[in-house]
């Protein structure tokens, strides 16, 4: 760390060398990713540094009720008796505009006397936005745009979340080779192994809300936590969603330990995803069944796939997905591989939507909600 | 390359430094790795290492027809007017006791005078066998099982073909995550991308032959050739196997250029194993259809799956086996992942069966066959 600067008007924004920018910004990207992935709010990480290009501070959001992180970054600083004036901050996520708990951010880095701002994305909730044109205003050099494929990509659940005004949803498929989820009797303990059912936890762990048909939760008994290895709870329990009209029994493990139970006795998968929506469900994992699966596929409802394949061969019993309405190859419900893992004996793919979902919000002409990026 | 010993007295094999003849046949792994995979003989790579661990000479097997790896190495030493006297041979398969065309590589070994030998894996070929025994009563020092399971790797086919007397059975799979080779109405260009289909016609060219149903060849008309990706053919072809009762029309392409047409008009996949065992096919590849992989399976005749999976989904369509008679998770037919590689947006497992089979050849009483590991 560096000495204070003593005054402003002897320094310049870090005016060269753009890879100490990118440089600042993925250790930005590094610190918001020690955020939650769940949650309402956006991941967000910020770096100050000095006009000499060493970082100064660092902060990152650690979830609704905490600071945003350049608000972070900023007490880090003054904390250490460091003046932030004349610094540059590196920020993952436009610094928001609205008035929450706290002002806004773009007003707090104007009164700190930040000399820059370094973006990495823009921040589409219209609640929020403007903060560029805020500081640029106060005669601050903003740059947007700095490792943008990398912001998008930590906070792609968000962004989508906030775009379409719709939860993410990934669909998980646990299956044999041949596209089977349980044996002609119908047991299906275990298909995939145990580091396959193991990150399939991990998963768990970070979303907001898992869901299930009523069929899976009656024939299953799951009971949808997010589990260790040891069995015990992760910290955070995603929102249990069982969707369909049939009830869910008072004695079912649904409603025991873990995360709170919302029965929605609909399926219409629209409205379902709103009501998610209104709830601050940014990421739903859908954890099937069949009925579930094929409906949300042919409802071309599913963004992300995560695929757990095992090398086994069942000859029989029921598939993951039932008739889609695709009579010929051409109209194949294809997705995009974005990764492959091997997981002991099983491989996880990671797949999206081929398409992607518009930039844009919605224009059905309701209001879009806020994002709770405030303290 | 070291000056040529002058005399074999003054020498000792190399004592030390094991890490030295691992290397070494490290080394020769890599030189036998530049053989054809496919034919009836072994790959073989031999280096000759002087009394202080460098390399004299080396030499691989290039298939039927050309000098052993042994004889290889000799005639490079001797063709540099190096006396391989002395030296150490490393081996990774056991040198043969046998007269074929030659005469034997252990006696070639004994009769230039190298002073060790280390071997990879032993010869279980009960023609061929005996080397080491020679080579000791010969007073030369024998070792054996240096990087035996890196040896027993890229023998593996070879191995097997000879222990069992039956081809190695690799069964290929393109599926799309719902375990179907098809749509609804047949169509099945292209579930799998380009880089699969490359990788898949790399494999047809290591192997000695192909198999499909009458099935598979009256509904798709398929070539089995082994095809560049600009669409020429691969130097080697496998043998093309049609098996079923049905004929293969004159017009099929099967009776294009390529490798040479088996029609086997049997369903006794023993007696099919037995024909190509007999025709010296070390691997076979099956290509489908369904029908094929289904009855392969349930008389658990397959040693290696290449399922190459596609992040697609159907719904509807053939699946790529039918019913096995398993009905409950507990019989499921598991495999074991041995590699896992993606393929542009496909993902390719590597499983082979989870119970090797046995090491010992068939007990029945008819004569193994000897290996064409001769000139």
């Amino acid at each position: 760390m560096t000495q204070a600067p003593q005054g402003a008007a002897q320094y310049a924004a870090v005016s060269a060398a753009p890879t100490v920018v990118e440089s600042a910004m993925r250790r930005a990207l590094a610190l918001a990713a020690q955020g939650p992935a769940h949650g309402p709010n956006p991941r967000v990480g910020c770096v100050l540094l000095d006009p000499d290009g060493r970082t100064v501070a660092e902060g990152f959001h650690r979830g609704a009720g905490t600071p945003h992180a350049e608000a972070a970054a900023l007490a880090s600083a003054r904390s250490r008796g460091i003046d932030p004036r004349g610094t540059t901050a590196v920020v993952t996520l436009e610094p928001c505009a609205h008035h929450g708990r706290t002002g806004p951010c773009a007003d707090a880095l104007i009164d700190a006397g930040v000399a820059a701002v370094h973006v990495a994305v823009g921040d589409p909730n219209p609640v929020a936005t403007g903060g560029a044109a805020k500081l640029r205003a106060a005669g601050i050099e903003v740059t947007t745009g700095t490792l943008a494929d990398e912001g998008e990509e930590l906070l792609r659940h968000w962004l989508h979340a906030v775009r379409t005004r719709r939860p993410y949803v990934t669909l998980k498929l646990a299956t044999s080779l041949d596209g089977r989820v349980a044996a002609a009797d119908g047991t299906s303990r275990w298909i995939t192994g145990p580091q396959a059912r193991a990150h399939a936890h991990t998963v768990r762990a970070q979303v907001d809300a898992i869901a299930v048909g009523t069929g899976t939760a009656l024939a299953d008994d799951p009971s949808l936590t997010a589990r260790t290895i040891d069995g015990g709870l992760f910290e955070h329990q995603p929102l249990r969603v069982v969707l369909g009209r049939r009830p869910v029994p008072d004695a079912a493990r649904l409603r025991g330990p873990g995360g709170a139970l919302l029965h929605l006795p609909e399926h219409d998968l629209a409205a379902v995803l709103d009501r998610l929506a209104e709830r601050e469900v940014r990421h739903l994992l859908v954890e099937g069944g069949p009925t579930l699966a094929t409906a949300l596929l042919a409802a071309d409802a599913v963004d992300e796939l995560h695929a757990y394949v095992a090398p086994v061969l069942l000859g029989a019993g029921p598939t993951v997905v039932g008739d889609l309405g695709i009579t010929t190859i051409g109209a194949a419900a294809r997705f995009t591989t974005h990764d492959v893992t091997r997981l002991g004996d099983d491989v996880l793919m990671v797949a999206r939507r081929a398409q992607p979902t518009t930039n844009q919000p919605r224009q059905d002409g309701r209001p879009v909600r806020p994002t709770q990026e405030e303290i």
